[in-house]
């Protein structure tokens, strides 16, 4: 049988003892857990790097993996802790909008997760991810059902932002939902949603560059200068090859982008 | 029947191949051991920064759970290496301190690693965890008993600067142990020695700041201004809601606190 | 039986998803294997760092296991993936020079992975890591022979400059093959090549210091004073106890140093 598989994906940094914290809990409760690390550099308290990052991943699981989320500004306040069956997988964390991108995609029935008896105990008002996040990953990988997490909800918290907005016939604001180690700029515009750009002539302004290239992979583009592709997410991207288009284009994550279709 | 657990703590970053000939070298003699990362990035040399971490970490694995760390200056010199049995765990490094805070703890037998037999060879002078704690990790989890990796030794260096100083009736001087990626301080004083500053006043200095409110989660804390809590694992901590306490104070592990009882 | 062992070295960093996504692939194709994160910081697009690290750690993996190693500054182009065996272990990554170490020390076959049958559709020109290498890792994990993966060829590339150059009777020229998180400097050259230095005069130059004092380990240093050592992978190490010999002499991979031999 295939052992559960659980990853985890945090904004607390590669240096600090949180996700040991969380291994060890996991592991106590669920020793025949298999622990996947996504990453634990999620951007500190950046909710749409952690929804990207979540959307990115999960599709590539097997069925039945469980994904713990904290990405937890707001930890101790009154946020609720959600476990998200989609997609024939798991998601645990807090309903900030870490799962939009999710929710947005994939049908999905959310349960507030509120069986103290599957805590740890006494519950921080800091650290979740090791009392309530950690725990009822580790109880739902040794067999306990859904159900006893909690009772189901219909009103998941999304963050409506990660959608384009048109402003015109022709004229959409998007924004640059990530910039990956690389210095690329992973926009919000999804190729399925606008694929002329493959073929007719489009012009995108990120920055105060305004580009009308789009190529193929990295090594088309000529050196030093920026260009548009199509990345491995769908999502278009703006890339310098072997250069950072962030620090060329002086942009951030947030920063908006203008696409105009012809 | 449980798999055997080995935990790495190390100093050795993300970015250099320590960390995996350590794993190479435990999975070719203990193939069913299960690998747990805790932190590579321990501050380079910071006994006290490993210290913290073994400590916060340890108390959430199951028995049987065999530690490894290596934060390790002085490698090659007399400083011996060591194997802890304490907390029905296991912890194997050197004896330079990094163990103090759970020899503080926690009854413990301690055994001086001298059996070569264990170690990989040749033995080099600045890779110890390759050598010698690795290997002596791997035969323990494949069932080699603790006595045969040395004799018992009664000595285990400790560093005392761990704990808080009195130096008035209602004075006491602290440390900061850790300064988290969020740039929270966690002290070295615990809530269990400090209990009354939950519910009387006090007054911690840090850095230049004076501080005298004490919250109980993050978000409690008015935006831009420092305020403490109880942090996860209990020590008082300075904290910014969504900031750098650090940044904003000016401060780095090892610098001072003052705490004011009244 | 032995799990299957599939280690990741990539320059994805820590913060994207790309590893977590190669992950989920190769889980999902062969769960009973076993994966063990080397570093994913190698410095982007650095094909001597990588070669550097594969060449380190695989002679501490047991026999059987599948690197993959993704470096891949060309990704899209017309470079090869290939499988690589050698040292009874494989090794899948693209064929740009990442694995030049390893083919000048071990006895080889080289395969051109060609078989699009194992692939992951649709094969993106960006992430090669998700659509070829992790997949044919997988599939060489779940029991695919090796020989279903593409046909052996006899050119691999590899980069020449790892080896010290003769420019004199008593004169080489290295290169600083790697920068580790402790400042310490690794050269190209191997203490099996001058293996005088152990025991008569020499002379290395490095940045602006010309350094004539071995010792054995970091302790023996005098604090401050770079120093030389054969470092614990046999290769001549610049070194400050305690402090960055880079910083101290502003050297980069990659730059010069001169050996004189007395």
């Amino acid at each position: 049988m295939r052992k559960p598989l659980i990853t985890l994906t945090s904004d607390f940094g590669a240096a600090d003892h949180f996700t040991g914290v969380m291994k060890g809990v996991i592991l106590s409760l669920a020793p025949q857990a298999v622990l996947v690390d996504i990453t634990h550099d999620i951007r500190p308290f950046d909710i749409a790097d952690g929804a990207f990052t979540v959307a990115e991943t999960y599709p590539y699981f097997p069925p039945g993996t469980i994904h713990v989320v904290v990405v937890d500004p707001g930890v101790g306040s009154a946020r609720r802790p959600v476990l998200i069956e989609a997609a024939r997988q798991f998601f645990i964390g807090p309903d900030n909008g870490v799962f939009s991108l999710l929710l947005s995609r994939e049908k999905h029935k959310v349960r507030h997760i509120t069986n103290e008896k599957l805590f740890h105990h006494p519950v921080s008002r800091t650290f979740h991810g090791r009392d309530i996040f950690a725990p009822s990953a580790a109880h739902l990988a040794a067999g306990v059902p859904p159900s006893r997490l909690g009772p189901l909800v219909h009103d998941p918290w999304t963050v409506s932002s990660f959608d384009p907005i048109q402003t015109g016939k022709r004229f959409w604001n998007g924004v640059i939902l990530k910039i990956d180690r690389f210095g690329n700029l992973i926009t919000n515009l999804h190729i399925d949603r606008f694929p002329s750009v493959l073929t007719r002539p489009f012009e995108l302004l990120a920055g105060l560059e305004r580009l009308d290239r789009l190529v193929a992979n990295f090594s088309e583009a000529p050196a030093g200068q920026p260009v548009v592709l199509v990345g491995s997410s769908g999502f278009l991207e703006v890339a310098i090859n072997q250069a950072s288009a962030a620090a060329h284009l002086k942009v951030a994550p947030g920063s908006p982008v203008e696409l105009t279709l012809y």
